[in-house]
This record gives C-alpha cells, sequence and structure tokens, in this order.
C-alpha cells in the first residue's frame, strides 16, 4: 500500500494506516504524505518507511513505483487528502493500473465521480470507498436481515446524524480540520451534507436495498461566518416504497458522533447505533425485541466474517474500517492469485457508491434551495 | 368530578380515574359514562357512584348537577370521549359555571376550538388540556432549564413519536380504539397527526417555548385500506429562530410508545425519552455530559413540585397525568379559597394549548398535500 | 382503610394512600395518624376525613371502628409506623377482627412475626406485607417463567440493592428517615440489612421458587458514629441447590434505589432492574437476548394482571405498590363476597413473608458476628 | 517480537497479533507458533515470516535469535501458549536478554511467578502482563480520579466477571478454549478464578490502588463432570480500608464478556462496563451522574494518551490491548535510545501483578476450601 496524504497530525489518515495494518494482510510500503516534500519524508521516516519509498508528490509516487519490479511495488494506494485532492490521485492511479481505497466523499465534483467510475470500469481495477459505517457486522447483519426479508417489506427509514464539533466557529480558532470541511475551496459544495449527510445516505440505501428517488431537503448554515451548511435534514422517497427523514447537523452541541438508523418492515423494524455499534436491535410487534450481538455464532455468514473477536469483547470504528481494508485486501488477492473471490462475503463500498454520494449532495444542496417541495434524486 | 364518557372497556377513561384519585384532591361524584343510558349507569355502579349521580347522558348530567347545592355538585366534568365528542359537552360545560379537562385533541375542527376559547376567556373558567406529558417533572425541567437560558440559545428541535399498533389493518380486525382512531368521522381530519402528532408539536414548543411557524411534511396512509393518515413527518422553523423536525408514525413495526425529544442550544442540548421518563440527559459541548433524575434535590423548584417519590423509585405515566390533574384541582382549590395560585407552579396546558393543536392538524394536513415546500403556520 | 401511623410529612404512609386510591377500590375512611393526638387530628382534616374517624391512637380507633356497624366500619388497617411500633397495632387489629396491611420488616422481633403468624392463622384473617417490589408485573413475570422452567434448573442469583443515601451522617444533621433507621430502639437489630437487605432477600426467593439456606456475611457500619450497620454482603447458598451473593448498602455514595436481580438457570438467564422497572431482560446462550416490556399481550397472566397501560406507558413504583393493594383488596372482596380468590392471580406478599424477613435479619447478623464460613439459615 | 504459541486456529494468539501492529511500533519478525515444528512453519508461513525466522519450538528460537545481529534479532517475545508452557519460556528469554510480553495469569504456579520476578529484578528486563482491561482508557481514567482523590477515600468496590460460556460442558463438546482452561494439568489449579477472577481481582487493586488484605471465598464446580472451579465469589478487605464482593462465573447463561467494575468513596462513586468501554460513569451525592466519554478533551493525560480516536467512534478491546503493546514498545524504545520512559504514561501491568494474580489464585482456591469465614491474603 502506498499512502496518499496523512502526513504528521491528520486523523484519518493514521486510522488508514492502523486499519490496514490490523490484520497482517496490508504493508505500508511507500507513500506521498504531502505535498511538501520535506514533510512528507518526515512523516514517511517517523513511520518507519525506507527513504527510497518516500515520495515528494503522488506524481512521482505513482511513476516510480511503478518502474519497480511487479513483487516489490505497491499494489494500490489509498487516499486520504481532502476532498479537493482526491480525484487526481486516483484517476492517475488507476491510469497506471494501480488499485484504489479512497475516503469519501469520492471527488469534488459529481462529475469527477463518473470521470473515476468511467475509468474503474474500463480499467476493471479495484475501488473501496471508505464509508466506514458500512465495514461494522452489524450492519451487515442489519442488510442480511432485510435481503432475507425477515422484516418484511421495509416502509420506513429513519437515519440520523448529529454531531456537536462544528457549533463554535472553530474553523477561526485554528481546528485544522474545520478549517478545510468548512471551506469551499476545499470540501466542494456541501459542508456537513458532504461529510456526514452522504454516510447516512449510504447507510440507509446500504442495510434497505433501496435507492432514494425523491427528497426535499432543508439545508441550513447555522454558526454565522460559515461558508458552507452545517445542519440539514430531508424527506426521503426510495425506489423500493419505502419513505424517510435523513438528518444530519454538526451543530447539535454535546453530541459526539452519534450516527444512527432505524428501519421498519411490514413485519418488524430494527435499531442501530453507531457509538455502540456491537448491538443490534430487532423489533417485532407481538413479541419481545431481540438484541443481536457482534461475535455470536447465530449472525449470519457475512456479519461473522467480519468480526474478529468472541462476543462482549468489543469491536469499534478501527475494525469497522480494517473490515473495508480486509475485503479489499482479499479481493485483491484473490485477483492476484487468479482466483474468484465471494462478492458477497468480501463486499465493500465501491466507485457506484461514490458516485451516488457525489449525486447525493449535489440533489440535497439543490433541493434545499428549491422552493417545490420534492425534487427527483438525478445522477 | 364529573365524567363524561369513559364507560368500561375504555383505556384513557380509567387512566382519567386513576390519574384524578392519586392524590386524594379529587373525588369522582357523577358520570355520564356512555350515550346508552343503561351502559352508563352499569360503568357508574361499578366505579361505586350513587345511582342518582349517573346520567343517561351530559346534558341531563350537567343540567341535574346545576341545580345540586354547590357545595354538593361536581365541580368540573372530564371529557374522555373520542374527539368528535369533546366539543359539545366542553361548551355546554362552560355554558353552565363547569370548568372543564378535556382530552386532546382538543375538538373535532379548528373552529370549534376557537370557540371554546372564546367561552374560556368570556367565563373566566378554567380549562386543563390533557397533554400528559407536560405533566412529566423531567419534561418540566426541561422546560425550565432552556428557560433560564442554560442551553443558550435554542437552534435545533427533534422530536420523534413512532409507535407500531397500527402497522397492520387493526381497524378491521375488532381493536375498538383503532377503529374510531382511523375513522374520519370520528377523529377528525387527521389519524396518527391528531393523535400523536399534537404531542409532539405540542412537547417541541412547551419545552422550548418557541412556536412553529413554517413547516413543510410529508403525510402518508402507509396501510392499505386504511382512510386518514397513520405516518408522518415535517421539517420545522419556530419563531425563535430554531428548526427541526418532527416524526409521528403509528406503522413503526414494534414500537410501543416511543415519544422522544433532542434540544441542542448554542451552550448544550437536551435528551429525553418518555420511555424512560425519569432520566433527562444534558449535554455540552468540553464537559462530561450530566443525567438529571427525577425525585432528586439538585431540580428545579417546579420539577420537584411534580415528583412524589425519592428518587430511583420511578414514577410512570399515570403520574404525569396526576400532575395535570392536581395543578387543574389545586388551581381551583385557590380560586375557591380566592386565593391566588402559583402560574408558574401549578401550570397546566389550557385552551390556547388546544387552539394551537388544533391549528397543527389544518396545517400540517395542508403542508402534506401541498406542492409548495414552506407554507406557513396560520389560526 | 383505617391507617394507623402516616401523618403530615412522612414518606411511606402517602405511598400508601396514593397507591391504596389509584384503583378506586379501597377508601380511606379513618385514621390513627399519630400517636399525637392534635397532630393526628390535623393530619386526616388534612386528607378530607370526618372528624369523627380520626382518633388520638391506633387503640381507640380498633375499640372505635369496631363498635360501627360491620358496613360502615374500616374493613382493615394499613400500618406505617416505623418497624417498632408494627407489633402492637398489628395483634390488636387480628384480635378485634380487623385484616392487616402492614410495612416490612413486618416487626421489631422475630418472635413477634411468629406471634402474629400464629394470630393470623388462628383467625383466618388476611395480612399483606408490602414488599413494594413484588409488586411490579415485570418481577411477577420472571417469577412466573422461572416456574415455568424455561430457564431450566436455577444455579446462580445475584441481587443487590445499593443506595447512597446514609454515605454521610444523615441522622444527625436533620434527616428524620435516617434518624429511625439507624436507631435501634426504632429500626431493631438491623439497618440496611433490615431496610433493605430484607427486600433483596424477598425478592431472591420470590422470583426463584427457592428458599435461603445458608448463608456467610459480611456486615459493616460504615460511616463512623452511626450505631446500626448500612452496609452488606452476603454469599448464600438455597434449598434448590442455586448460590449467590446479596448485596445492600446505604453508603454507594450517589446510587439512588438501585435494586436489581439476576438470576441464571442452565437454559437461560434474567436480569431485571427495579430503576427501569418496566423491562426484563432474558438471556439465552445460543440466541438473541429478548427484552420483555410490561403492557405487551405476550406476558404471562399474572404478569398482564398487575399492569395498567399499555406498552409504553411506564407504570412506576407507586403502581407496584397499588398492585399489592389491589390484589389485597380483591382477595378480600372475594372473601367478603363468599367467593373463591386466585390466590395466583390475587398473590401478594403475606405472614409468612414476614416471618422470614424477620429470620433474615436475624441470621444475616448472626453471620455477620460469626467466625465460621457458613451458617445455617433457621427459623 | 517473536511470538510463542498462537499457531493457526488459536484465538489469543491472533488477537495479539492485531494489537501488536495496530500502531506501526512492532513488527513480528519471528516465532515459534506451535511445539509441533510442522504446524509452527505453517502458521508463520501464513503470517508471511520468513522460513528463516520460523523455529519448530521456543528454545530454538530463542537460541537462534540470539545469534542474529542485534539490529536484526526480535527485541521480545510473546508468550501466547497455556498457563502451563509459560514459565518456561517467559524464563528462559530473560536469561538471554530478550524483554517478554505474557498472557495472564502469569505463570502454572505462585512459585514461578516469584522465580520470574526475582529474574526480571536481576536483568532489568521490561515484562508485561496482558491483563487487557487495564489497557482501556476509561479504566485509566477512573483510576485517575480516585488517585486524585476526586471520589474521596474508597469504601466499597464491587466487581464482576459473569461469563456463560460454560454453563455446559463444552470441553466434552469440541470446544479447544474450554478443554485446556478445564484442565489442571493445563490451567494450573484454578479455572474461573484463574482465567477471569485474575482480571477481575486486578481490576478492582488497579483502580482503587488498594490492595486485598483479607478475603472470604465461595468457589464452586457447578457443572457436573467438570474438574476445575466455574463459578465463585470472594467477600473482600482491602489495604487503604475499603471492602467489597468479586464475583467470577463461567456458569452464567447467555453472558458474554460481561467485566463491570463499581466503586464508591466518600464523595462519589463510578461504574464501568467492559462491554461499554469507552464510557465511564461518575456518581455524585448531591449533583447529576457524570457520563466521562473516551476520546474527550476532558479526560487526563494518561486516558487521552491510551485514546486513539475522538469521541464517539468506538474503540474496543484490541485497542485497549494494543495500548499494553504501545506503552510497552514505547517504553523499550525508550529504553533502547538510553531515554526516561515516563512511567506514569507507558504504564503497563508487569511481573509484580503478575505475582499477585498468582497469589490471588492461591489464596481465593485455599479460602474457598476453608471453613474460616476470613483468610489472611498471602503471597
Amino acid at each position: 500500500m502506498g499512502m496518499i496524504g496523512g502526513g504528521k497530525g491528520a486523523f484519518i489518515g493514521a486510522v488508514h494506516r492502523k486499519a490496514a495494518a490490523m490484520d497482517g494482510l496490508i504493508e505500508l510500503c511507500s507513500g506521498a504524505f504531502s505535498n511538501n516534500a520535506e514533510k512528507s519524508l518526515a512523516s514517511g521516516q517517523e513511520l518507519g518507511l525506507a527513504d527510497s519509498r518516500i515520495y515528494p508528490d503522488f506524481k512521482t509516487m505513482i511513476e516510480k513505483e511503478k518502474q519497480l519490479p511487479e513483487d516489490q511495488r505497491m499494489h494500490f494506494v489509498s487516499i486520504v487528502t481532502p476532498n479537493f485532492a482526491h480525484f487526481e490521485p486516483a484517476m492517475l492511479a488507476l491510469e497506471n493500473g494501480f488499485h484504489v481505497v479512497i475516503e469519501k466523499p469520492m471527488t469534488f465534483t459529481l462529475d469527477e465521480a463518473k470521470q473515476l467510475s468511467a475509468k474503474v470500469k474500463e480499467t476493471g481495477l479495484l475501488l473501496c470507498l471508505t464509508h466506514t459505517y458500512a465495514g461494522y457486522p452489524m450492519v451487515k447483519q442489519a442488510r442480511y436481515m432485510v435481503q432475507q426479508g425477515m422484516l418484511g417489506k421495509i416502509r420506513k427509514v429513519y437515519v440520523e446524524y448529529p454531531q456537536g464539533w462544528l457549533s463554535q466557529l472553530s474553523e477561526k480558532e485554528g481546528n485544522q480540520q474545520a478549517a478545510w470541511r468548512t471551506d469551499p475551496s476545499k470540501s466542494g459544495k456541501a459542508g456537513a451534507m458532504g461529510d456526514i449527510g452522504t454516510h447516512a445516505a449510504h447507510l440507509a440505501e446500504y442495510i434497505t436495498g433501496q435507492k432514494i428517488t425523491r427528497l426535499s431537503a432543508d439545508i441550513q448554515t447555522i454558526v454565522p461566518g460559515r461558508q458552507l451548511d452545517d445542519d440539514g435534514a430531508a424527506l426521503l422517497r426510495f425506489d423500493g416504497g419505502a419513505s424517510g427523514v435523513l438528518i444530519a447537523t454538526q451543530v447539535a452541541t454535546g453530541e459526539e458522533n452519534n450516527l444512527s438508523i432505524r428501519v421498519y418492515g411490514e413485519k418488524g423494524g430494527l435499531s442501530w447505533h453507531q457509538m455502540e455499534p456491537n448491538t443490534l436491535e430487532i423489533l417485532w410487534q407481538d413479541k419481545p425485541k431481540e438484541i443481536y450481538r457482534a461475535g455470536q455464532g447465530y449472525l449470519s455468514p457475512v456479519a461473522l466474517h467480519n468480526c474478529r473477536t468472541p462476543a462482549g469483547h468489543p469491536e469499534g470504528y478501527i475494525e469497522a474500517f480494517a473490515n473495508l481494508y480486509r475485503n479489499f485486501a482479499l479481493s485483491l488477492q484473490a485477483r492476484l492469485d487468479h482466483q474468484q473471490a465471494d462478492p458477497e462475503l468480501l463486499e465493500f463500498p465501491d466507485v457506484q457508491d461514490g458516485v451516488r454520494g457525489m449525486a447525493f449532495i449535489d440533489n440535497v444542496i439543490a433541493s434545499g434551495k428549491s422552493a417545490e417541495k420534492w425534487t427527483d434524486f438525478t445522477i
């Protein structure tokens, strides 16, 4: 693995490295950790890389790695830069035959996302989009139970993602993370909706297997002086007949990272909370609620495949992240071994999810500006 | 107290009687429990009333009770009939000098509500609308903390009320409660929005002290064959600058009576769940979340006034109901004693809340039918 | 009902009255609320009793009430005085043909308890001991599921009752409740073990249907200057083969009234917490945990009989208390009607529970003083 | 790092490897994964090790690694074999200058533990005992708050560790883990008390800073046909004046891995649950309970040092494990760099904890067999 971005002090880069390292399947062998060559070098050295594999920028990295013998070069790049700097390295990597792991939202614009999608299709390379929450075993279990029809036809979906970390104008107080996320030149046309709204939308579609078709959004910038949206909600309609509500806000003072989803079908319901991720509640109308737990033998094969510890030994966010990396790595290994990966067991969010995520941003922002109640979700 | 409705087998009538009896302040002395004279008599006898105080209908009750000496007659009526049968007895009671306790939604139409409001104003009599959830001590505490500015200026309000009991077409399977609640000739123009949406809207306005000014609603009838809405959600704007989301659904399979509210201000947030009513969570951005608990000495006077037991001895729904009755009875007693009741301590939902509730129904249903995104909340 | 004790300001007397009033089955008609005649009168008047039915002491009350015509006199007394003043009025009531409701621990000494038991046997009168927690519907459900063998043979019982209200020497700071409870001349030979240890022991035996046969106790007085125990724990063995641990402490700073029990059998386990009383967790080894909830149709008949509201409308401590009164009143009514009460459905803690409670106090205190590890539980 | 034990299919070996890999500080470079040379080789190859660094047994490994140049050889061994096979490799490693990470309980007998302790003292080498639960940041925070006196003088400690996985005779049904843990020739003189009782005892002493001085234990073998204890409880006294109860059972049907601890001091209390490890409850007598959360800026430096993600991004069991490895590795690195490691910040359980753990096993088993109520805790 060669990393692009994620130099000293970056939050998400470190998470990616821990996640990638967890299962002993992936080795960080190279990196362009910053566009500042010195900073890149220092970061790489701190991570124990050979100087020869630390590059001053991603172009050099891709060029030089490609010149290495096949069994020595990196197999894929992991792109953990801010949104505006996703597309270029991803495209270049694909063009040079490298598989890609990439942070969400996938690109800066929907158009870029479509280009990436076309390139993935053209090259047949793998692209993994790190919608972390789709890596949790109990999310897999939820998706499985809906797929199996255990809850009946799905009617209602409530997904919400309240955070509080932008309830003050932190971007003006030296918070670097806040600074780029609230800056349209770095983040794109959406703030909260791009950062966390895309997670919420993906989770809703991922678990229900239904796609958003129409929406009616209220998008706001609550904190004075901020440029991008920091708050929003949308009424939703799905292609399978479900309807629901999506909430994403970064001004819910005191909230940490409280992504939650509830889904109700004709026969039963489910409830999952990211902050207590090893528990999945299943509700029935005429019998007791059931508490499904990670690591238990009664789970579906796909959920168990994504567990590492026995029940009661909690797994968390880094493990969910690591599941994306592990499934990606096993799929890649299968390909290198000329074997067929099990697409269900080794499933991970891909370039199509990335295109939908960028389309979600466009559609939800447009709806927020529209006087029409309902607007169609278009790509 | 004379009761109108609430004959044998009625759910809410029994709750009213238990709530009224709890504190030894109110005596059930008369009743017209049904428009069927025999059924009324049987119900009254079962409740231990003297035959002379059991009436075949509310008109007779009001007429006869008025003829009793002042110290023997009922002081007020409690109206626990279905929605369509609220207005007439309430108006007659007021016209004859009786105070009124009345179930919500207050009337069948907004116009009736306005007439009642005018009559209350004209007569100066007391009217208590049983928005039960406003009787919980931790709801009082939440309201108090917002009033005191402890959370700062309020920005976001999320109120939701999922139930699952109408996820099947129960009205066709002999469920009496379901039958009248889904029948527009009994319930009025709204189903779920009238039954539980009004509770959610009241709670949001009650705690925040802000009034809904604009809304954008998605109102649906999910279960085929049903006449009224059984599901809905609305984006909200408030007069104090807050915005939010209201969810009310009766098709959330497996949900019991899961009314919840979260409110976020510039300084902090709060979270309250009806199904665990003795706990109020207060969230802060830079210090630990606090768990306020009913019965604790650190609560506000108004919250403590509405507690009956020490902390850790849970109070519930009937006690919340009893708080409305107790505050109403103590206010009435003060009036009979020519004393001034403390309006804050003895506060209970009144006819103005009833008018707003009926207006909420009109507005939310209208918005649900509108192609405009936002409609103004009008009365 | 005639009340003995429970004058102005007394906590538990007021709870008894609310509980007795809740279902409209019991009327407070007389009382000797204090041994101070003036205070008794004032308390009775405040409660709306006729002066003629307010007595200066319990002896006068029992004597005078007996002289009233049978259909006018009280049917039973409710004794809510401190422990030392339980036996005399209870015995006198029984001797004069009045049924008895009495607070726990039943008497001041085990010998008194045995005398009461003999008198109840002799007279055939009803005696209800207010082990409140046995009145909760989910405790009934737990007992039912154990009885039905659903958890298999019971192996382990963990019952604990931490409170924090005596973590300081409150009895010296004007706390009246603390004053008598920590005074051996008022409370008896035990403090925490008498006040809450008896509840814990009763709950363990009540749910499991097994009786404590041996125990090994560590009994302490933690707060300097206190006379009675304020803390204790005991290792337990039961006659049905189970073993367990009982914890009762009043110095667990910050704890409210956190009675909890967990029971494990060969097939499954259960967990119940008084502070969230409407939920009963059922644990299985190879399938998801189940959450049983008060008011749900799938509960046992005895649990449902002890519910008043639909699921999701929480009931609490006063309702649990009211269940004891209601079952007692219905049993009494059946007797007055020369009918057979259903002993399972209308079950309430009785004089035998009172004898065991007093024996528990003797045994646990003796074990606490013993250098032997195990001592037999003797009566 | 060279690993001893942890071949294919072993649970805890894999956890150690994931934990060691997480922070990029430790590289698995060699291993003797099994005493079966073939199995060791296969395991090592699967892990991507060079054949030259995979050894047929730990003696060979230690001998051969020692012969490598200092900058190429392993720095420490990680011993993840069953209990009976801890001492020999640990001693040999120390004698040959290798630092040691070792599973708990540290040895097969107390005497072995003392020998290891003496050898560590003699050599000055580092030994890390993997009491995983001491690696959780909120356990560190709990310990810190007690140390700072925030809860006042500690009075009560309740620690419990219920599991259900041995509620059947699984050792006879092909469960390998169950087989060795219930076999005295592999596990030592204790079953549940060695496996999980030692964790509970360590946690109690770790958080309170007090040492157990006396105990009274009830030790049982509940499941017929089993050789070692599968259940136990002990009354405890501590050297700082606290008292408490320890529960450890593996027959609590349906329980996963429910280690919990509650500690109460004169001023406040705390409660921590391993299955929801990122939350620490702090209880106060006269103000609201506080919820401390992992990743929050208000935590102590030592707690924050042991967090990897921002609040609301849950960390779990593997991260706690990784904290032991990271603190060990950073301490080792400091030593290699001739620097002083911060002993508080980089603290990890050591050989003294191992000696106390083995003494706990001896003492608790002896007390279980004793007819004396209290026995002194001796080493």
